[in-house]
């Protein structure tokens, strides 16, 4: 009999305010949750206050791009969840650092955000997909109900660079790359490869002055958690492999 | 007061089996919907079924291409459902004929795809349009909810042309163009609108025979018709504009 | 023994000032050249001008978009070049017309760019390229030196809707969604089928006064000539089916 | 009095058999052609050759992805040709290594492919540009001739993912990124930064068990070369972003 502990969990790596809590907190309301950063410190109010709306959430310290801590932290959490634990859905939402600079001016820096994303994206899709595939193979009443979904948060830059972008589009192209690449190896086998445009400014604390005075003109990261959760609800003959998600008064 | 028949309603164009249908049947859970053919008759069995399960439906004969009865259709909705009558959301379904056949081989048919998709995504777009903005200027609940939408049904053609394919891909390409530029024009306005590539065979009567033994590898039109509808619920601080639709073991 | 008149020729449609004269007289370096406008009248100072220089033109009357007349001009060609005659390369550069307008105040002429270009594209392709593949056959040393070619002009709309630019996009799109299936299908047959992105502002009499102060802001239709000619001269074992061309300074 | 050693040059990173070779051969019709390479031994009889037929050409060691020796390299050049020695043409043309592999069964090689590239994409970049916005003013009569000129060798994975092939398009995908940035960034100085997209094989010795009784199925190196020669001659007016090189018999 499976335990409950084998039920099947959501990874979010990236989860800090804008899209990753908030699809944190979507996820939530069907799975437990894991959540991952380098500082899980700074995961305790999100974990605590999932955890008290009757979610389950979990942080755990993890260097995505580094395929020791990995592995460690899915041993952690096959430790914390069982060993036949699977993941339903994961979603790799670290930011690229977003530097505009004029190419001539940048240095050894200028690879370190394609390096730790690019990075950070093949080593978590690494790490999680085999849970994914067993999921897949355990055709549980969870499993059977959504297929395994991994879904990789893209920006516009992804599609287009732009003067003194190189940076940021290379790192954002190369996500995009590997989200196409995994899509066509991994969907015949089931699982649900997926990569979202977000071309526009999230609404976070952060970002309070930018067009305050427009109506919507921001991303609600809600809207980004549902999307992303729409995907995930696809039932395999209807995969979506990339939309967009902008504002609507977004000139592009 | 706004009177019962004020509630906003859905139009689909090109309602046959298929997309079309799945796509009526999902919105008639939540508006009136009318259903647009040139042989309404053919649309009996739908509608009739739609009335019995609970939804609203109706339909009416139209040429989506020719200005003239557009215009004669709209005046029939306002006449049945009110003056008032505003449209929440827009499917245009309409096939483009599918045909693959040597260039020299084909003469002035060759256009009459396009000809009639292009034309009829333009026409029953200028009919429509008005209708969905006097919806965002009403903000009754309904319309407050979901920013009017319309949507257009796309293929693969409409991202890359086909050796035989030259007059169906001309016809996806258009309407493709269409869309974004709908989108740039009126996405300001607060509607929505938003182009789905269908890279599949829909599984319908028609196509049993395509991979009768592979599970899922046709396009279940409910999950198309399932997309649509979430299209239609995105707030307008996230509107995605185009998505694809794909069976997990489609190559592509 | 070939007779003179065996020579192969160029073809171009829509020869007005700008692209298609510079076009002309590039071709007209290496090949007689056939000039096709609806008054050929407006041909008499670009035909006399060439022929002056030491080169062979000939202008004709023809509506492109009409298979009967485009049927008797390729008659008339041979009546003049002799019935063996065979086509080098034919370029298609009739202009979409360019017009800006809110989507709800266009009427039936919406189409009527769309309708004129995507027909006029295909009813010349359908016209040439018979003696095009005659051309590949003939295999005498002016073919095999350089493969038949057949080369469209498109713009930046050809990649991307505008608002209010629905009708003008369209057109570009469908262009391109022809040029890439005729490439598909005639690139094996030995045919050379290419598509420009002509992105920015031709540099002609009428537009003189976009930039005036900038240098080289406009596109040098001569360059955009060579570029044309480039795509004829290269072999087949490398075809060049989408190149852009704009100015240093444009943004995009 | 400018001295004779102060003619701008041309640079070559990857010039190995191939489209490398090819184009310092058409590039030393015109320029003293430097190459580049980890063990510049390898480029012994290319150097000969070239120097041999009336060009000159010098070989460097190095590692273009790291910005200590390349920097040393960019000194040696000064050192050799002058002070003010300008770069006409730079091309990108280290390859990425092709490999294709299930995604669970690669390890840290992954990105190896992706770090070499784009490490020495930007840092190649990074090296040349200097030297060519120098050419931009000095304007000296070859520079007024041709503006100058870095492009970058791509492939059709720089614009689509495939099965197995995540690490090959990161890397495609990243370089195509870097290309559009700069060309965005630098065209309005006036230099050109293209990409070419080489979808096929390239005829070499190694590949010469492909496709052996297809003529021309495999893309000619020299045909490459002329189009980066034709890329380079583009005036500023209208420059090519992007082309694709693609044998007639390809299907895509």
């Amino acid at each position: 009999m499976a335990s409950p502990l084998s039920r099947p969990i959501a990874i979010i790596a990236g989860a800090g305010p804008g899209t990753g809590a908030a699809t944190a907190r979507r996820f939530a309301q069907s799975y437990p949750v894991v959540l991952l950063a380098r500082t899980p410190a700074s995961l305790d109010l999100l974990v605590n206050s999932i955890n008290e709306d009757g979610g389950s959430a979990l942080g755990l310290p993890a260097d995505v791009a580094n395929p020791d801590t990995m592995s460690s932290t899915m041993s952690q959490i096959q430790t914390h969840f069982g060993p036949d634990v699977t993941v339903a859905a994961a979603v790799f939402n670290v930011a690229s650092q977003f530097s505009r600079a004029p190419f001539l001016n940048t240095g050894a820096e200028f690879l370190s955000s394609l390096e730790a994303t690019a990075r950070g994206a093949s080593v978590f899709a690494r790490a999680v997909i085999p849970f994914m595939l067993a999921g897949v193979e355990a055709k549980n009443a969870e499993h059977k109900r959504y297929p395994p979904t991994i879904i990789f948060t893209g920006a516009t830059a992804a599609l287009k660079g732009g003067s003194g972008l190189g940076s940021f589009a290379m790192s954002k192209f190369a996500v995009r790359a590997l989200a196409q690449s995994l899509a066509r190896e991994f969907g015949p086998q089931g699982l649900h490869v997926a990569h979202a445009i977000i071309d526009g400014i999230i609404a976070t604390e952060k970002t309070k002055s930018y067009k305050p005075d427009t109506p919507d003109a921001k991303i609600d990261p809600n809207a980004i958690a549902e999307a992303y959760w729409f995907l995930h609800t696809q039932p395999r003959s209807a995969f979506t492999q990339e939309l967009d998600l902008r504002p609507y008064c977004e000139s592009w």
